[in-house]
């Protein structure tokens, strides 16, 4: 079966013909059979990895990273390969949903961890320890964070990992966010901690470029000491991706440029206008009654914002929060507990400031008309 | 959680913004942060249907359509969709081998039939009767055909639906080759038989159109008379979407050039010159001691041979033909047990013609060299 799984690419160029350079479709049919995908494929990972190892105190190698359409496919491929019966996994709560669903579908078990909005959305790590049992294969991260815009310290990042350590799990470490830190704490990659514990590391082309639509990301095995480089765990993720296809060639040939020549001044007015649209939203948000916000966002795109329902008369909870603000003001925002905390929202502040200060001007309206006497 | 579903997508609209046409960075985010994609897909979507519908007798509806990472994907989707403890799907031998992954990924067990090469490699149906049970979910047909280069006639693809209504199961039509018949068989796609028998039919750019790395393909469900519209495999098959992203934005902006503005004359001439080549390499291998090739492939862009191993000296088997080959020769072929048959090949003949011939030539050399006395 080995030889079979190649066969879609070798298929093709089976009878060894020589490049063809018009665009005649003889050349066409010439050309895409023969197999431009892997070797391309195989450089575009050579330089993920490089470009991951730039912050690495190690370097990653080629059979660490696998492409993946997005850093959603990414998730899939961190579960399906630690799914097996009776095996669980710990999410944060808030979380991002889509872990969710896929442990559902690949039948792992979810235990939730809070993170704590008074201490920077930290990990309640006593809760991690209380939750973890022998049957739990891996604790989710999302650093820095979707929904609450936090970005955690060296500190707290070591802290985990010395858990994960001591459960003998993995870290899964979604980094799609990645480098979209704008407050004190610079982003810390945790794979830096991969000699300690194994860590997975998820990304994509996504967020730092703003590319969502490209499909592009990456799933990554950050384990130096190959504590985890279990035969039967690789050949799983080969497994997986013998039956998957990676992204499309056409975005893949754009890889080099983007890894390599995306110049400073797109990351730094990326950062700039984000640093600027979470404070405008922070502000507006704690001006406004029933709403407070004690996070200010210092990474990522969103913020958890929590609704004072005592002084909002006639709002029974986030839900309802939300319909009446859609249908009054047609502004709409995500209620909290389609990520996990009830009677808090979520706002994205990745919008153009004049947008977003009328979107937040809106909700302010909506908030003072629902305020009653208070 | 249904609401979590949206989320991606909506995340993103929180705050209704204005479209914005510059190009500055702020431009950027907001136009990244609307969501452009889904509205897309859908008109790709309903393009897929018009076009697949153009054939049947009936009409295709945009929720018959889910757009795939290439037909790859379109292939886990069908195979997930169906899988339940227990339960087994019937594969052609010769097959393609993504599907024995597949399905050993996703615990379904697989039974082969045999296709018959003296009957244009039809589907031999007493086989596929006695390999039926209660617990049968589906039985797969790939035509026009990979590894055979068949393609099916009206009568013989009809019998197979009756077959499969007879046994209560979905036929699963592979038609990644559609359209790819250049011999005295028309290419009539299975889900025109949608109201007998349920068909999921799965397609893509890749063939037709040339286009294998772009990765875009569709499962799309055919069946008219809704005998198969079990809420919970709409539901797993939603659920599938949920979590695993679709092609790239990119590659949807240009469906609607590439399925509405195709010139016929662009078919026309692939279709020419893979009858061309198919008939060079029926030719040069009928030549070729040692080889033999009964069926003259009419569609497709690959054929199986038969090795006469009592011709050839000393040549153990078809693994020993490929690898002394690949060393003397350096040309590249597959060995027949990759996908499912032993002692025979397979040779594709989508290559330009002048190198098949001079890869054929090299093939007869080989063989003249290695056929001994006889
Ligand atoms: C935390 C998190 N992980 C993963 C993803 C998916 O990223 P991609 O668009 O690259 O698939 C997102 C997208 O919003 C996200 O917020
Ligand atoms: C029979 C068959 N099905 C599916 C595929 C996969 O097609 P795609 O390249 O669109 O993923 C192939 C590709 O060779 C094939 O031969």
């Amino acid at each position: 079966m080995e030889n079979g799984l190649k066969e879609r690419k070798n298929s093709i160029k089976e009878i060894d013909n020589e490049a063809n350079s018009g665009i005649s479709i003889k050349g066409i049919l010439s050309l895409v059979t023969s197999n431009i995908d892997e070797n391309n494929g195989k450089r575009v990972i050579k330089l993920v990895a490089d470009y991951l190892s730039q912050d690495f105190p190690y370097e990653l190698g080629s059979d660490d990273v696998y492409l993946t359409s997005g850093c959603t496919q990414a998730i899939d491929v961190a579960l399906t390969t630690l799914a097996r019966p009776g095996a669980n996994i710990l999410l944060p709560r808030p979380g991002f949903p889509i872990y969710e669903l896929c442990a559902s579908f690949r039948n792992l078990e979810v235990r939730h961890f809070n993170l704590i909005p008074d201490k920077g959305w930290e990990v309640d790590l006593d809760a991690v320890k209380a939750l973890a049992d022998h049957n739990t294969v891996a604790i989710v991260i999302i650093n820095p964070g979707n929904p609450c815009g936090n970005v955690y310290s060296h500190g707290h990042l070591e802290k985990i990992a010395e858990l994960a350590k001591t459960l003998g799990i993995v870290v899964i470490a979604d980094e799609v966010y990645g480098h979209l830190a704008f407050g004190d704490n610079p982003f810390v990659p945790m794979g830096i901690f991969g000699s300690m514990v194994p860590v997975f590391t998820l990304g994509s082309l996504s967020k730092r470029w703003i590319v969502p639509g490209w499909r592009l990301g990456w799933f990554v095995t950050c384990d130096p000491n190959g504590m985890f480089k279990n035969p039967k765990i690789i050949e799983r993720i080969k497994k997986y991706f013998d039956i998957s296809s990676g992204p499309a060639t056409i975005i893949q040939a754009a890889v080099p440029q983007i890894l390599e020549l995306t110049e400073e001044e797109f990351f730094r007015e990326v950062l700039n206008l984000l640093k600027q649209t979470a404070n405008i939203c922070y502000e507006k948000v704690n001006e406004t009654p029933g709403l407070a916000c004690h996070y200010k966002p210092e990474g990522s795109m969103a913020v958890m914002v929590k609704l004072n329902l005592s002084q909002l008369e006639d709002i029974s909870d986030d839900i309802d929060f939300a319909f009446k603000l859609a249908k009054e003001e047609s502004v709409i925002i995500l209620p909290g507990v389609t990520v996990g905390l009830k009677n808090w929202i979520r706002i994205t502040f990745a919008a153009e400031p004049s947008s977003l200060i009328e979107g937040l001007e809106r909700i302010n309206s909506f908030c003072q008309r629902h305020a009653g006497d208070a």
